[in-house]
């Protein structure tokens, strides 16, 4: 039987809408989750170029060729199957399966599985595309090299001195780590992806924060990736025997440290947004002796908000604090700026189509801006793009009891499969495929 | 030439008077400073039982057998040489010679070397003396393994499970290191000395602090030893990630631990002396990542004060600022209390002679309260104890660059040789010879 869409009719039929096999998506991310997997304590060890982490694109790459999907790997690691015409821009969907150490099995992962079930539920039910969808598992998402590698090199935005120059923090350089797997690191470069090969990017993740288990939602559409910056800061005193040196004598750099951290509600509320986050979240006090006036403090301070103006207001507030209480304390103040990164729009359109999506499948959304970074953020340098989230278990994520229930997967796995079929061009309810040829379903 | 001296008059006549030998102090001082001297950051390694610390110990008693003092190790590894006669209880003067890992030259070892001098100048004046003069180099007062071992074991606070158990902060057990110098530790119960043997113990060291230098004395006459407590603290939150988790959805132990170190100048405002110290010298934030929000801080809390009630004060706040601040937090608050040391009163007659001997030769000093602990803390325990104090430059201590004026230290001998011979009976200007043979000084 073959039913032809009217594509002036706002959506499909409800039972002639295919939807994704959660028992499959399942099996695939436990598949996953073994791969890096420490029986001690229960995390996921996949960094970039390790063993593990070739072992789960390999892992990938198998999975497509089952479903008939030909997959390859870019220059940067990226891995990239495709399913449609050849000479249409490509709507890709996909996420990371790189994680941190001792992490969780679904960040990241959750977003390449889920594309995987949808090329594989188009397969399955012979849907017709317009455009070509492109499955993507960028590299190094986490960061081990300071950034993020995959996504950033497809947009362009990486440079050959970066890749010579950039290791992880126990040193290990990311040549060595490539050359280690085979891989030529000079071959990022030809990673980029002109974007008129592309018509759009949508991505699915956990969100990794309690917005979404707290406001009782499963879906969440992302309106904004909030802009990061990271500073470190030196605070340098003088270290004294904490018996023979009077606190008024003392220039202690921890003190300095303490007094700033104790003012980072009053920056917010006096200078921030409600999107605005300060985090202090690593420390080295030195000479670190418990009978020793810490000489010096150095620590990080990640600042986030939602536009340009809002970071630079904490940025030069986090400034001048510091400054006078270095003042106070008779400390030496010092930061060096580690990265800035502007915040980043999802498309309109996309946000649209996700939201519309969501509703028709009768679930409830929160529109949100993600504090989290993601791949989406570089590849909206150079298409439209999107981030639908669903929700994280107690907002825990990077640690062992990552969770989101399989029940929001599957919500947000089928969200995922309607936006990606109205973007390739199976309804003419979006504007995506805008003059393109109308969309056919044919229900297995 | 005999000059007999009248014990009743005040003082000895100024010419009669033997000083040390200045020349002498420093070239010893410059011997002991190249034993586990490293060259690269120019600290001195000689922590307890090293092979650098026993060969200052051999080094000390090869420098005794030079002036005829025959020295022996006791079981706690405290070098210990006698002159004067054998049937007395002993005046016992001395310090230490372990040092902190990367410390300087003068802590504890000046006390040691200018001992040495002491004994070679009566041996060279043959100066009567009516009581035994010791000379001691305590065994670990830098608390390699937590503790001061020499004097904790010479004065009785010591017991066979504390050697059991001891262990370093790499986790190198007493027992094992003892053994590794072929000593063997349950020995160190034999160090014990009872009170009948002792009739004085007297001790120079460095100030380890700022305060003589600004007040320009070169002299410090201390009155007490402070308390001290010492607290390792767990505030736990819980780990989030820095952009995900909204600031009033956190449980961040950092800012925890940033509020309560804020509160410590009030803390001592409201419920302190201007004895009191509060000092966090070591902290380490769990996970310890810049974008991580800090699930947990352990931080060391060292308190110090001159009276136990002073002590009870600061630490009943502390407990409840913790505990309040806690809350706020919704932070689990939890504190093992390492150590609790009472304060220690120096004997008022030692006091007294350290005073007038230091007015007698013109200078000016200043009577003060050791924040650092030090052998005479144990000492105290058992016989009639002093301490004597010199500058130290920009008030550093445990590291490369801490510095003594050589004529501090010539000035600080001299005080600590006067009052030696008072202590041992040359002069009757003292009660410490009570009822004792008349005091010669038989000038070379």
């Amino acid at each position: 039987m073959t039913m032809t869409i009217d594509s002036n009719a706002p959506t499909l039929q409800e039972d002639a809408k295919p939807t994704v096999n959660q028992e499959r998506i399942t099996n695939d991310m436990l598949a996953l989750a073994r791969i890096g997997f420490n029986e001690e304590d229960r995390g996921v060890y996949r960094p970039a170029f390790s063993d593990a982490d070739m072992e789960a694109r390999r892992w990938l790459m198998a999975a497509m060729r089952t479903i008939g999907v030909e997959a390859r790997m870019d220059g940067a690691g990226n891995v990239i199957g495709r399913i449609g015409p050849a000479d249409q821009p490509a709507v890709m969907v996909g996420s990371h399966t790189d994680s941190q150490l001792c992490g969780g099995i679904f960040d990241g992962t959750l977003g390449v599985i889920a594309g995987l079930e949808c090329l594989r539920v188009i397969r399955e039910h012979n849907i017709p595309i317009a455009l070509p969808i492109e499955l993507v598992s960028f590299a190094d998402e986490e960061g081990r090299f300071g950034g993020m590698f995959g996504s950033q090199a497809m947009s362009g935005q990486i440079t050959l001195d970066w890749i010579e120059n950039a290791q992880d923090p126990d040193g290990v350089t990311l040549r060595d780590a490539m050359k280690g797997q085979g891989l030529d690191p000079a071959d990022a470069m030809s990673a980029y992806r002109e974007p008129a090969t592309l018509s759009s990017f949508l991505e699915l993740h956990i969100e990794q924060g309690p917005v979404l288990e707290q406001a009782g939602k499963s879906i969440g559409v992302v309106r904004a990736i909030t802009g990061v910056f990271v500073w470190v800061i030196h605070l340098k005193g003088k270290a004294d025997h904490s018996g023979t040196a009077p606190m008024n004598m003392r220039s202690d750099a921890f003190m300095g440290l303490a007094d700033f951290a104790h003012e980072i509600p009053r920056i917010i509320d006096e200078e921030g947004t409600e999107m605005s986050r300060l985090t202090v979240g690593w420390a080295d006090l030195k000479p670190g002796a418990p009978h020793t006036v810490p000489g010096e403090a150095v620590f990080t301070l990640v600042g986030r908000d939602q536009t340009v103006d809002a970071m630079e207001s904490l940025a030069n507030t986090c400034r001048r604090v510091l400054s006078a209480i270095a003042r106070r304390h008779r400390l030496m103040f010092e930061y060096e700026e580690m990265s800035w990164l502007e915040p980043e729009a999802c498309h309109p359109e996309i946000i649209g189509l996700c939201k519309r999506n969501a509703e028709e499948l009768g679930l409830e959304y929160e529109e949100m801006v993600s504090g989290a970074g993601h791949d989406v953020q570089f590849m909206a340098k150079i298409t439209r793009a999107g981030l639908l989230f669903v929700p994280s278990q107690g907002g825990v994520s990077h640690a062992p009891d990552e969770w989101t229930h399989w029940t929001d997967v599957e919500k947000g796995a089928n969200v995922l499969l309607r936006t990606l079929l109205h973007l390739a061009g199976t309804s003419s309810s979006t504007k995506a495929n805008r003059g393109k040829k109308r969309a056919r379903v044919r229900p297995a």
